[in-house]
């Protein structure tokens, strides 16, 4: 199996903890978001989306991190990252994709270089922004947590796989994290594990 | 079951056309997003997060519409939206994921309201970002498309569930569907079916 990734994209680095805490063997190939090479061929030939991660099987390839996830999890269940029983199944899915949709897209990269480029946004404005759509999303969530050290008790789900990358993004933009202590508990206690930490973006061989 | 739910809000429509193809007997309660009603109480006593839609019940409010269409098709597999083959299914999810995700969340109303309250941003630019996400996206998923009739063969998936919405806001935006021949054929079709029919944002309800 072959991950392209990018040092600092989130989507790929929920992938690389999954990857990490099943103990699936796997390469790496660099894709350099900031040089868009995730537009141009050969990459394109791959994931015809055109965006990060993608990752290449036996079968074929596949984009989209949640829809790796879930294959992840249907054809490697070792190491479940999503309970059985279908209610708590879905309140996981649920704090997983306050994230994924409603917070991540939002503050990618394409949509800054839009707000910059086309509108004329400053700087400044755009780290607001930035600031904005975590925050908004951190004050919903962090009420819904309970006592650690996972979001969801003491093994990780997929809600910590999309939580971790989005708390290193707030602390790169600066959000205040001292706001939302149970979500900067919950990313602390991650930090200690080597899964975590080897998927961590500093740690990858393609870091700046 | 309650869904809670805006005519016009797609991700509400997309768990409409699923309780719909399922036969799911259900409840609608109106929840006015221009009037900022998903951001007060009583709304935000069911679902915290206070975005549409939520799915009321007898374990609880679930939000999300992925996380509360995943969980209909765990729990009322008749008239599956997700093949059985996990490969298979990855790329449906894929599929769906590049709108739900790559889509939508930009396109929000609340993205909206604050590019145009906090960045100044004027109406033609706002429609012009409308349309910017969704050609993008639509650029990428139309060579991706087989003949149809739906988007994975002869049976709707939760990529017809995702796409048909975001193909009526397409329109409402005055997106020349001309650009995507397979795409707007699929609307046309899941626009014969009743299920698809009963959910459009036409024949809610609450249409305006």
């Amino acid at each position: 199996m072959k991950l392209y990734t990018y040092f600092r994209s989130s989507a790929a680095y929920r992938v690389r903890i999954a990857l990490n805490l099943k103990g699936i063997e796997h390469e790496l190939e660099a894709v350099n978001l900031l040089k868009s090479e995730q537009q141009q061929q050969p990459y394109t030939d791959k994931n015809s989306q055109g965006l990060l991660p993608a990752m290449e099987t036996e079968q074929g390839t596949l984009a989209q991190s949640l829809a790796i996830l879930e294959w992840l999890e249907e054809t490697h269940p070792e190491t479940p990252l999503l309970p059985s029983d279908p209610w708590q199944k879905a309140q996981v899915r649920n704090f997983s994709y306050a994230i994924a949709c409603d917070i991540h897209p939002i503050d990618n990269l394409r949509v800054l270089k839009y707000l910059a480029n086309d509108l004329g946004v400053s700087d400044e404005q755009k780290t607001t922004w930035y600031q904005h759509w975590i925050i908004e999303g951190f004050k919903k969530l962090e009420p819904t947590l309970g006592d650690g050290p996972f979001c969801f008790g003491d093994k990780p789900t997929l809600a910590d796989l999309c939580l971790i990358p989005q708390v290193f993004n707030a602390i790169r933009f600066k959000v205040d994290m001292t706001q939302f202590p149970k979500i900067a508990a919950i990313y602390e206690h991650c930090n200690t594990l080597d899964a975590f930490v080897k998927a961590a973006p500093e740690n990858q061989p393609d870091a700046a």
